[in-house]
């Protein structure tokens, strides 16, 4: 069966360097299925890049293949890591982008990829995605043995990243915000069981209120913000047809937003 | 022979979303052949996406499955549709979204999905081109029989949507613009036939004058507005070299304006 | 083995262009690989074009074909080319798109392609990509014969363009940047040769100075603009997880800025 490999990047789609990586890994195997997953992340957000790594991996197929390249230590002694997982593998630097996804799956090995032979002759300083992983994404499509590509490593010798948690206080929680989409919406760390599926509730960010749950945006009134149970699991705060980025005037840098839930 | 799934929504590329729709895809059919159509239609804009549709649909090979996503009634009661055409398969809501170019081609069946036996197993309350619309393609890829997925409706029983036509009155045309594209190029509702072939016109939007039509851009003088008839089957106001949005100061909700001609 | 059609173009991913084409392409040969290299080139910008093809074609398949399309002369009666180079196919119009990366893997055969029965029936005079140039690369992505497509050219008959060349006078260069790539590194068109090694130089670039060069990202300072040799083979100015077209305060019309060298 057809071997799919998933891509995930912050290289943008500007430039030729996603096409430069997918022209490798046919010329390697050319009967593979290339899947973008996507290639905007902010550049360098290695934490946005695991958590869209891990909103993704289970609905593609068994043996999947997952380059993730946000990689920031590109040229440094930073490893080039291989971890398998339950169903899947995945691809990318050692700076713990794969670590949210390949943790909920579990992880049944993990390779330093030390062996130059499965690299490009030449190798630059600065884009080891055409040069390295590229090619390792694409031999390990055509069935090479785990063991070639380097020595194994154990858990705990490689770098790992975690979500940021909310704090919950006497009927207080404050969150945080984990990513913002296309449409605007806001999607929070926190969960619809946090609210106790209570719809008593206030919440503030960046000096505005949200007062509202809905099941659905058809619900929701025009011009007023209300949380959602999201796609991602998590609780989004949206507007009807508008953006929520834009109405509660976020910044691009979302991470620095506290969002202040009171339970009533 | 190989299955094609061509996907036009307004998911953009930033997000996770298409992605994850595909992966679902090659899950159920891993030999189907993807084609993005574009995903940057105007959030929410179902005009929009039903005329990409149809200026798209007809340069596919026969039996091609469209999947048009612009659903702002995600997760309410409206209904998810296929829409069986003389050569062509159409997936998306009940919005108008297919109709435009259903209605072109010649709709031979339309089927109410309903059978959740071929959505995913859990159905978020925002997302169904994940959960419902990626799984739905993919059976029918594979040669789901048509009525396995629901019940028949009546044309009458769907949204219709219409593209807006222009008004004539005593040699002065009112037309309006149905779509701007990457290069600053105007897309009208007039065809140059409405010029009645004449080069004597005068024509006005937003304050600015188009005085000249050509064949091709090189005939043009720079800076200089002209009519072309353009590969939609329109008349588009262009510049050479230039973005003719840009030049007459157009927003980016062009709906709103009104282009006057004046026959001589 | 299955057939790979690269496509380098300045079309956007905003409209429905770019799926038409892959839609022509599939109806003639369902069995095509379609890779992306970029769609992003400056609109209208074919030495731009041009540079991101020779900088890309040597990763892909043998036998891949190329169509590549910078085309402000669409419409006009510039000819319509494909260049059979040692390894490889490409396909542009006759502007020099083509030509940084034909002559530098060897032009073997030239075809000016006048035979219309290889085209779409109906021609339009602003989208040749559609019309002219999907369904010649698909056709001859099934084996046509090159010499069915039209009549052989000379070399000296076709358009030819350069990379600016940086100038050297008596310790000192001019050295132009030939490129701006997502991340907002620099691309110059200076090699790490020129520099002769040394590390004792002063650059100037828009009133600032460079005066580091490292040999990867993690070395550098923060803040501080250094040269690194990038993948593309050329002298780079980049910061540590900054964008330094942002420092330097670059106009995205970058052919207009001239960068000093003073070697020491």
């Amino acid at each position: 069966m057809k071997r799919t490999i998933a891509l995930l990047t912050d290289f943008g789609l500007r430039d030729n360097y996603l096409g430069v990586m997918k022209g490798v890994i046919v010329k390697i195997n050319p009967s593979v299925n290339l899947i973008d997953i996507s290639h905007s992340i902010t550049s360098h957000n290695v934490r946005e890049g695991a958590f869209l790594l891990l909103k993704s991996y289970k609905y593609f197929p068994k043996n999947t293949i997952f380059l993730c390249l946000v990689d920031p230590g590109v040229g440094s002694e930073r490893k080039v890591l291989i971890l398998k997982t339950k169903n899947y593998f995945l691809i990318g630097p050692d700076n713990g982008v794969l670590t949210l996804a390949a943790q909920e799956e579990g992880i049944e090995k993990i390779i330093n990829c030390t062996n130059t032979k499965f690299f490009l002759e030449s190798i630059s300083s600065t884009f080891h995605g055409r040069d390295i992983f590229a090619p390792l994404a694409a031999h390990l499509s055509k069935g090479v043995d785990l063991n070639e590509f380097g020595e194994p490593l154990k858990n705990k010798d490689i770098k790992k990243i975690t979500l940021p948690f909310p704090k919950k206080i006497k009927g207080k929680i404050q969150a945080k915000i984990i990513y913002l989409d296309k449409f605007g919406n806001i999607i929070t760390n926190i969960k619809k069981s946090d609210l106790k599926n209570s719809s008593k509730f206030k919440a503030t960010l960046n000096k505005k209120t949200i007062k509202k749950i809905y099941n659905c945006y058809q619900e929701a009134e025009d011009n007023q913000p209300f949380f959602i149970e999201g796609s991602f699991g998590y609780l989004e705060i949206s507007l009807k047809n508008k953006s929520a980025k834009d109405f509660f005037s976020l910044a691009d840098n979302y991470e620095k937003y506290t969002l202040r839930v009171t339970l009533k």
